[in-house]
C-alpha cells in the first residue's frame, strides 16, 4: 500500500509508491533506455489494443464530421501501476513526530487518440477539444467522491519529461490532500482578492496586455503569456480571458477554443525547439471537500482563482542550486520567449527556420 | 545584467541569466549531447591547464603524506558563464506589480582535484577533507560581503543531474536573498525551537537512532540518515551528531571525518545504482547580513538551526505531476534504502552484486 508522508523541516508531502518498490539495481535500466516506442502494434494503447488496459473508465467518440470511423477519440482508464488507489478509508495517522497518510487517491491515464503516431501538436482542434472534454469530464466525476481533495491532471511529452509510454496521453492523479503548490496558490490569490475585490490572474492579464511584450499569442478567448517570473524558457500559462475559477465549468466553445491555442503554441514550440519534451498541467479549483475546521477555499473561489494551462518544455536541467534554493536559473527572458513565439510558424514542421 | 524576478502567485523566486541568452534553437543541442568528456589534455579544469581559467580565488595543496607531487589539490575559480556578478550594487525595485532585484552575487567553481577521471568518490578521505576546506574558507570569505544573504554550495555530478563539464568539481552561487528553500527550513528550525528548546535536527537523529531502520551509516561523529519522507530513492542527509549549526564552524577534524561518511556513501550508491548521476547541496547557516526591520535568522541559530549535506541520486525524473503539486513519487521507502545501503560493499566497483 502506497503512503503519503510529511516532511515537518521540509514542509512537503511525498507518496511513498512501496507497490512500485525496485530493487535498486532496476533503477540503472530506465535511466539509459529511450522511451518506450513500440509500434502501433504493441502499444497497449493503441487502435485494436483496448484489451491490453484495464476497463474503460470513460470512451468519447470522434468529433462530429471526422471521418476516421473509429469507434473512440479518448479513452480514459485507470493507470496499471497507480501511485495511488481508489480502494479504503483515508487514514491519517502520526508515527511518532511523523505525519502520514494511505495512499488512496485515483490514477487515471487520458489516451489521446487511437494513432500511435498523433502528437497532441497532430490533432486537429476538434480532436484536442475532446481531450479537454475528457478532463472536464474525470474533474465533474471524481469531484462526487469526498475523500478526494484535488484532482491533478497532467501530461509529461517525451521522455525527458517523464513519459514512459510514446502513445499520447495525459495523466490524473486524484489526492487525499490539497498540494503544496496549489495551497499556495490558492492562498495567494484568496489573499489578492480579500485586499483588492480583484481575481489577481484578471490582474496579470490586463498588465501583460498593457504591456503587450509577454503575450506569445493571443486569441478572442485566450492569451498565453510568458510570465515574469518564467522559471524556465518558453514556459507559458495559457488563461481564458473571461474570468472561470474551475476548468469543469467551461462550455464546448470554450474548450474548443482552448483547443485552438494549445495546438497553436505546441506546434510553434515544436518548430523553434526542435520538438522538445514538455510538461502540461491544468491548475483548477480543489475538490469541493474542505478539510473540517479549517477555511475552505470554497467560500471565495468562484471569485478569487481563475483556471489555467501550463505548460513547460524540459529544455533546461533541475541541478543542485534548483535543489538546494528552491530557484531556477532560467536562461531565456521571458520577453525574449513571446518574441519568437509570436514571429514562429505554427505549420513550419520541425526544422523551419527563425526569422 | 541577470536579475532576480519574483512571482507573487507562486511565491518563488526565479534567476533570468540574460547574459546566458541564447537563440531557442540552440537548445535543441545540448539535452542530447552527452556530457563533455573532454581528454585532460582539453579540460580547462585539469592539472596543467590553469591558464584557461579566470584567475584562482583559492588554492589548496594536497594532503600532507600524499605523494602525488602536485602544486595543488583544490582550486576555486569564477564561473565564466556566472549567473550572478559580483560587480555593482543591490538594487531592488519594482516594476508594475511584479518585483525585481538586480543580479548580484558571485558564482564559482570548486575544482575538486586535478586528475580528470578521478570523481569524488574516488578521493582518499584525506582528499575529499580538502574539498569540504575549500567548502569552509569560501564561506568563510564570503561572509564579509554584505550585499550577499546567502552562499548555496552544491556539486551536480553527471549528465542527467545538470554537469556539463565532466572534470569533478562543485559550485558555489551567493544571492543577494535568502532562498525560498533554506527560509522555509530555517523557519521551521526556529519555530520548532520557540516550542521546544530544542533542535529539531538533534531530535530528528535521537528519533531515528531510537528506530534504526533509516540510518544507512553511521560513524563516530555523523549518521548518514534517509529521511522518512524522503522524495527520491535513496535520498540521504548526512548531519554531524554533535550540534553545529554552520559548516564554516567545522574544525578540520569534523572535516575529515565528514568526507568519510562522504566517501564511503558515494561508493555503496555507485555500487547499488550503477554509478548514478546525483546532487549533493550543502545546507548550513545564511550570511550574517539581515534584512533590515525583519527578525533575523541569526538571533536563534546557534541553537535552532543544524548543517548537514543532502545528497539525491537523480534516478527518479520529475514530472507533470511534481511540477503541478510540489509532491514527488518515491519508488523506494526509504526503509528499502536504508537496508540496501548497510549492506552494500562500498569497494565493490561499479558492478558488484547484491546479497
Amino acid at each position: 500500500m502506497s503512503e503519503l508522508r510529511y516532511d515537518p523541516i521540509k514542509q512537503r508531502w511525498v507518496i511513498i509508491a512501496s507497490e512500485r518498490k525496485l530493487r535498486p539495481r532496476e533503477f540503472a535500466v530506465p535511466r539509459q533506455r529511450s522511451e518506450d516506442k513500440h509500434t502501433a502494434d504493441g502499444c497497449p494503447f493503441g487502435a485494436g489494443n483496448e484489451h491490453l488496459t484495464p476497463p474503460e473508465i470513460l470512451v468519447l467518440p470522434p468529433p462530429p464530421g471526422s471521418n476516421g470511423g473509429r469507434r473512440w477519440q479518448v479513452r480514459v482508464v485507470p493507470n496499471k501501476f497507480p501511485a495511488l488507489r481508489v480502494e479504503g478509508e483515508v487514514v491519517r495517522e502520526g508515527v511518532g513526530p511523523f505525519d502520514r497518510v494511505s495512499g488512496v487517491g485515483a490514477h487515471e491515464v487520458i489516451i489521446e487518440t487511437p494513432d500511435h503516431q498523433r502528437e497532441m501538436a497532430d490533432l486537429s482542434a476538434a480532436e484536442l477539444a475532446v481531450v479537454f472534454t475528457a478532463y472536464r469530464e474525470r474533474l465533474l466525476d471524481l469531484r462526487r467522491d469526498s475523500r478526494l481533495r484535488y484532482i491533478l491532471i497532467f501530461k509529461n511529452a517525451g521522455r525527458e519529461a517523464g513519459a514512459s509510454l510514446h502513445h499520447p496521453h495525459s495523466q490524473l492523479i486524484a489526492t487525499p490532500i490539497i498540494p503544496t503548490f496549489v495551497v499556495q496558490e490558492l492562498n495567494a490569490a484568496q489573499r489578492h482578492y480579500s485586499r483588492k475585490e480583484r481575481c489577481v490572474f484578471c490582474d496579470l492579464i490586463r498588465q501583460e496586455q498593457l504591456l503587450g511584450d509577454r503575450i506569445g499569442l493571443e486569441t478572442e478567448h485566450y492569451v498565453a503569456v510568458q510570465p515574469f517570473a518564467s522559471a524556465f524558457p518558453f514556459e507559458t500559462w495559457i488563461l481564458p480571458k473571461k474570468h472561470n475559477y474551475d476548468l469543469a465549468q467551461a462550455n464546448d466553445d470554450e474548450l474548443h477554443g482552448l483547443a485552438v491555442i494549445v495546438r497553436d503554441l505546441l506546434r510553434r514550440l515544436r518548430v523553434l525547439l526542435d520538438d522538445p519534451p514538455y510538461n502540461m498541467v491544468v491548475h483548477t479549483a480543489p475538490s469541493p471537500h474542505p478539510r473540517p475546521g479549517q477555511p475552505s477555499f470554497w467560500s471565495t473561489i468562484e471569485y478569487d482563482f481563475h483556471w489555467h494551462l501550463e505548460i513547460v518544455p524540459r529544455i533546461t536541467r533541475i541541478a543542485g542550486f534548483e535543489w538546494g534554493s528552491g530557484y531556477t536559473i532560467n536562461p531565456t527572458p521571458p520577453e525574449e520567449a513571446s518574441r519568437f513565439l509570436k514571429e514562429a510558424d505554427p505549420d513550419g514542421g520541425g526544422h523551419g527556420e527563425l526569422p
